[in-house]
């Protein structure tokens, strides 16, 4: 499979003014040879050569091109590698792309380049996973946080676990295979319980910075919520800085769910306008109530609007009810009409129509100081690492809970070696062979 | 203006793989240096530097890259350029992008390298525009003229008509600066006039190809005429092979001009079905009918279609004696319904219904075989060059007459320097001085 040479066009295929076609693989450079005016063959490593790319039958030029070499290992694959930079035309790249399929390249699948950077052992599968990160990012953070993954951030972060993972298990092994001492279990309880329980507090710290890094990532699903006419739309437009929600004096003027995103400084919200919550015997607003209930089941966070205007009723109470105990802000808006109230207490006054908001940005960029401060840190970048940390996690916990039952060291061992695969195959390393060489080089016991 | 350093994002701006930034001037190289992790100013010419990108106040790594040194003048403008070569996310691109602007790169204007490379000497102006028609280029045929050009085939074409030119000028300078030959005028009449009037030759075959090369690149407008219900739109249907216009039995159905483009051996046709052209009193109808008109007036080639089942009447005469002259071709359809008709000399039959179009297609490739096989040779690239050629022919042609109505010779030189200029002109070589540098340095007479 790794011995065939594969291409692609490594720049977004829209017309520009240079087009990329990469080609990796042992044919690479014979490959290319036949197709530029130049040797290719004799060019030395990274550098790059001016010609022509020729049709191989008719010898003419079809492109003027600077022809790059990397010759193995030291190259983003580990292999041969080719770069013919064309120019940028859509009919142009796949003309010279079809040529050097034609000389016997195969089409690269998505990724495949990254993925033999990955199985040649130039860089794990956190590595990779990033550089797909950074090509996705769209803000600073989301780059900070793929950048760090290039450079091996989350290698770093796992090892470390690894290794004290490998100590705890090489402990209880000395056990297992020198039975001689009577007290093995009692032994390997006092020795290796704290250590395991030192470990589920870093992991613990660890999957907490993940979940700041997911929030951070993904943004926050935040929902507007109260009953009619108290002016959701208007803080969502204040929010938004458009006029996105129509808003009307008239109670149950939102029906669909009205959308928007905004990036504060210390996060970004996904912010959903709700149809106000209330009995009513309008259809379509009835259905726009019943999806307003259903975001906010899946909200992360949730703004109470009430309305400084009015005194609290049932209605309000029911929503606060409702959110109890999720993580939510209540905020009094209309103040303006209002001023000799006082600010009820835990609750933010705003005046949404004059865009006022500055008090409730301020809460929300504080209530993610927290998270937004984590990214200096490294951190897993996504689901996948995450499920595996959670994964290894449950295995330790298993395991710490044998040991107290005073359960069989092998029952224990069997969770151990569980969460040592799972963190192996964060870094794509998940092979028992290596988990058992691993296991010998540092615990060799002279067998 | 040209001592400034420039910058812009080479690649399309598309998520991909890789995104190119391009930087050139004199400080390219200095500028690199403060944002790259490794040395830029003692890396050598044509050389490919792996490291990262560094946030130049925190130091912090922004992006991996790959960075490329070119040297002037050996570089693509002449002058210093590094490229940068990273991960191919828009957002990544841009940060780049935007760190070399901030360490005092200009953003370039479009096309601004290749103008660099144009005022640094590299390539002259056809060969510039050939680098955008490459760009551009959406077929074989566009991308071989293209490529033509870039390698300097205007230049070429030009370069012998400007050369006789100087000769000719020369001769009657010789007559102007020696007037002690008394039959100067009768000299030059006999010398001049030849040369003069092969030179005309010369530049009539170069126009004629021309207009071939702009067939082939833009395409032939087509009108498909005739009056309603002979098959036009089936007709279209069968070329486009879509159902592209609606085609029933109602005499009529066609009012909006449906137009597509198909690609045959020989040439790209731009076909336009209008609405049949009779007398109706259906408004919507009679508009269709003027558009018709108006698309008949501007068509390149017009597909008279004639119906086999019915007899030829008035309105199909009218439509023939309209096109009488114009390039037409004469498509009698529907001869399937008509099997004992033999074929009307001078038209060609065809069952669009049933997609029997072939005798039609073949008219159609072999009226422009002539224009497909002068794409072989070099040929004028674009609406300027023809506009300058036609320019020179016509100052040309007015020195002809000028001698030989026996004109003053200072006269004549005017309309022979104004040709020579506009030669000039058409390779970005268009000032006074130079001419005169030519002369100076051909004929120089020991003055």
């Amino acid at each position: 499979m790794l011995n065939d040479t594969i291409a692609a066009v490594s720049t977004a295929l829209q017309d520009g003014a240079i087009s990329i076609i990469r080609i990796s693989g042992p044919e690479s450079l014979i490959l290319a040879e036949r197709l530029f005016s130049r040797s290719v063959v004799d060019q030395p490593t990274h550098t790059v050569r001016y010609g022509y790319i020729l049709d191989p039958i008719s010898r003419e030029a079809v492109d003027e091109v600077l022809l790059t070499v990397f010759r193995a290992p030291k190259t983003f694959t580990c292999e041969d590698v080719v770069e013919i930079s064309c120019h940028g035309g859509r009919y142009i790249t796949r003309r010279i792309l079809a040529l050097v399929l034609a000389e016997g390249a195969r089409l690269a699948d998505p990724g495949e380049f990254t993925r033999r950077a990955f199985l040649n052992g130039r860089i794990d599968l956190t590595q990779a996973e990033a550089v797909m990160d950074m090509i996705d990012a769209d803000s600073s953070q989301q780059a900070q946080m793929a950048i760090q993954g290039i450079r091996g951030s989350i290698r770093r972060l796992i090892e470390p676990l690894n290794e004290a993972l490998l100590n705890i298990i090489a402990n209880i092994e000395v056990n297992i295979d020198y039975p001689e001492y009577e007290d093995a279990q009692q032994l390997t309880w006092e020795s290796v319980l704290p250590q395991a329980r030192r470990w589920l507090g870093q992991m613990d710290e660890i999957l907490q910075r993940a979940e700041s890094g997911r929030i951070m990532k993904k943004g926050v699903k935040t929902v507007i919520l109260g009953k009619p006419n108290v002016g959701k739309s208007s803080l969502l437009n204040a929010l938004l800085e458009e006029d996105k929600a129509i808003v009307t004096e008239i109670a149950g003027t939102t029906r669909d769910l009205v959308e928007g995103e905004i990036h504060l400084r210390n996060v970004t919200l996904h912010l959903i306008d709700t149809a106000g919550i209330h009995k009513t015997d309008d259809r379509v607003e009835q259905i726009g109530i019943e999806r307003s209930m259903k975001a906010l089941e899946e909200a992360e966070l949730i703004l109470i609007v009430l309305d400084a205007s009015r005194p609290q009723d049932d209605e309000d109470r029911r929503l606060l009810d409702l959110t109890e105990g999720r993580n939510r802000i209540v905020v009094v808006n209309k103040k303006d009409l209002a001023p000799q109230c006082e600010d009820r207490s835990g609750t933010i006054s705003i005046c949404a129509a004059q865009n006022q908001i500055e008090p409730l940005i301020n809460e929300i960029n504080h209530r993610y100081e927290h998270h937004h401060a984590m990214l200096e840190l490294p951190s897993l970048a996504n689901e996948r690492q995450i499920a595996l940390a959670r994964q290894a996690r449950q295995s330790m916990a298993q395991a710490v809970s044998a040991l107290e039952a005073g359960a069989e060291l092998d029952l224990v061992t069997i969770d151990l070696q569980a969460a040592y695969m799972a963190l192996k195959e964060i870094i794509g390393e998940a092979s028992r062979e290596d988990l058992l060489d691993a296991l010998f080089s540092k615990f060799c016991l002279g067998k």
